[in-house]
């Protein structure tokens, strides 16, 4: 029986036959647990005494090959624990490899009535349909939830967004074709979305329907209740959207027909085909 | 050629030989497109005006029924637009078909040291070598992200635990098993993170393991640092750990040995199959 600091998981993760033994009182040991570099396995590394105490004057130690990546402790500030990246021994390519696909954003942006939400079913339908693992956040369902905390002040805004941006990120790590509906009028913080997000796996698809289009149908009846002065800063109406510069898909009306739902659609799965978002 | 607004769904979504058109102004119409109940689909139905004049009276005004749920909406209040639930096409039951699993949490609180992030990885590894779909949402982690504007002041602590409790949530109904890595020190919180999941989907697991022992791992030094005085507010030093009272799993020490990682995945995975999780 090896007697090993029950945070060191090489070998239990390169050999299962291999019983490991965890003593109740790891005695400091010189022994250095760092990544074995002949291992495509995580080792989570020990933290000797000595790298504790520094701890408290430095404000990042990262150590990538390592399972503990520590940054931005400063004892002296406000944030002084619990701030250690942990690595795990499942990566996003083997949960990709699982599901056959690769794990991205779909963002789809534009004005209340544009069509966002029906573009977001009918591509979880489509995606589904080709046995495809999609997750749908729509902004409306996330105010109900994570984001209940939030009001509309432009500062809760940006804090909408952030916060749906690093959740988007959370999914397309676990591999999921992650479907983002949220208005998302400002450029900046869309962008601020996809700089979080690995290059290419931010897609933002710009639902360029026009205003009077999307005010008569006013679904959700807001956009009467915003020109009566009854909502403030209403996008569109009294509150800015700044649209795309450079999104990878736009949606638009043919002629003065908006296209089907799953004709937007088609227009989406063709883009995650041929770019590879389909298989592992 | 059927004209009807754009968001209704369902024909589309029961028949995809149907051709959709898209009127530019769908004017007012006496049709009704609530949910069909003899398909399984789901239908997006139009709100008509006189409901949209309503929602400026009403405090809640769903209905399960039909794709939009409106609750919450007082336009004299500061929550005034976007609280619209949608329901999408794929729902929890058709990705779990797809994952041959069923989606939850598996909740690990413990102390510092106690080895929720070892049993995380383990327990991970565990899964994905079945071929289930996995993500570890470790609590450390999340403050570099989601939650890297809180603090460690007791409310920040309750929205950093509320917010991964949203967060959690989210995985599950995306089919997945999420296994959440986080001290949790205070019950009324995990009761709360609960309370936000079916009846079962939510699966406590403490790691009840004596401080002392927790104390002599200390991986990351912040207990050095907590007994010195740098770190004030120290789980198990001077801020308290409730432990759980009706955990699903709890894992302790063997004599005065610790299970080894793969020890106490197989407990987790154990539960989790005979509770039927890892089937759909």
């Amino acid at each position: 029986m090896i007697s090993v600091p029950y945070y060191s998981l090489n070998s239990f993760l390169t050999s299962k036959s291999t019983n490991l033994g965890f003593p109740n009182f790891p005695s400091p040991s010189p022994l250095n647990f760092r990544r074995n570099l002949t291992s495509s396995s995580t080792e989570l590394a020990p933290i000797k005494a000595n790298e504790a105490s520094r701890m408290s004057s430095l404000k990042i130690n990262s150590d990538e090959s390592s399972g503990l990546i520590r940054h931005e402790v400063s004892v002296n500030g406000r944030r002084s624990e619990n701030i250690v990246w942990h690595k795990c021994s499942v990566e996003k390519s083997d949960r990709q490899e699982l599901l056959k696909q690769k794990g991205c954003v779909v963002w789809i942006t534009g004005l209340s009535g544009s069509g966002k939400s029906t573009l977001a079913c009918a591509l979880t339908r489509g995606l589904h349909s080709r046995g495809k693992l999609t997750y749908v956040l729509d902004g409306d369902n996330v105010r109900h939830g994570l984001n209940s905390d939030l009001m509309f002040q432009p500062e809760d805004r940006v804090e909408n967004i952030r916060r749906i941006g690093e959740v988007v990120k959370l999914f397309s790590d676990a591999g999921v074709i992650c479907i983002a509906s949220v208005i998302s009028p400002y450029r900046k913080d869309r962008d601020a979305c996809r700089a979080k997000l690995p290059e290419g796996d931010f897609i933002e698809v710009f639902m360029d329907m026009p205003l009077c289009v999307c005010e008569a149908r006013d679904p959700k009846g807001l956009y009467k209740l915003a020109r009566a002065g009854k909502i403030k800063g209403f996008t569109g109406v009294d509150d800015p959207y700044e649209p795309p510069l450079n999104s990878e898909i736009v949606i638009q009306q043919e002629g003065e027909v908006c296209p089907p739902p799953e004709v937007m659609a088609e227009k989406v799965i063709s883009y995650l085909d041929a770019k590879g978002y389909l298989e592992a």
